[in-house]
């Protein structure tokens, strides 16, 4: 995947939602896990491809995301692909760190259905406070 | 996954947007790639563990969407996750037909971009009109 290409037409091709966004998966190239889901305005889509890393745009701190800012945890990109009402993005990353979710597991998708209830299934990884600081 | 429960707690336990939707990736659960991404309200999401079926809520037609009940294409239910902020779930299904996307592509997520572009990447595997009729 590369886009040397200095036209944005690439990007005027995303169906941009109401907000300007464009809803965004990662999913682990290696492993095939989904790992999250999140989304993506104009500016953070082209900078995660000028990067090569995956640059959300956080809903509700209404600012960039540099996804790993924080933590470590850089998803790095090795693909994009967009669906058919070009309204997704599905990226193909390598997780730092193997962790993706905030609460420290790999997957944000860590709860599963059984019995009628949503269980968790997966242990935490690494402590949040770890990965973020306490303060 | 089995939701046995009379209890519907596990759908207060998603987060609806502010259009009672949530977001619903669905993954091949045998290969693992992923297919597509649509929404369902509360009683698509109730329809999908209880028929063990994929139903989405259509938001252009404002109505459920039994995905395959036209084409034939059902996506049958293996398992069902819920992301960490509950505004996501992530479906494994058996995708009946091998074609999840309204084009005849195995996947929605067919335009891979190379060199600023979006590029179709997979042929059509059947043509839509066979899908669904000419009329």
């Amino acid at each position: 995947m590369t886009a040397h290409s200095t036209s944005a037409d690439w990007l005027d091709e995303v169906t941009w939602n109401e907000d300007g966004l464009v809803a965004a998966i990662a999913q682990d190239a290696s492993s095939g896990r989904v790992l999250m889901m999140a989304w993506m305005n104009r500016e953070s889509l082209q900078l995660t491809v000028a990067e090569g890393r995956a640059v959300y745009w956080s809903r509700s701190r209404k600012a960039l995301w540099r996804k790993g800012e924080s933590s470590g945890n850089v998803q790095q990109l090795r693909d994009i692909a967009l669906d058919c009402d070009g309204d997704t993005v599905l990226l193909q990353v390598q997780q730092i760190g193997g962790i993706a979710c905030h609460t420290g597991r790999e997957s944000c998708f860590y709860r599963g259905l059984d019995d009628g209830h949503w269980h968790s299934r997966e242990a935490v990884i690494k402590d949040p406070t770890a990965l973020y600081g306490d303060t």
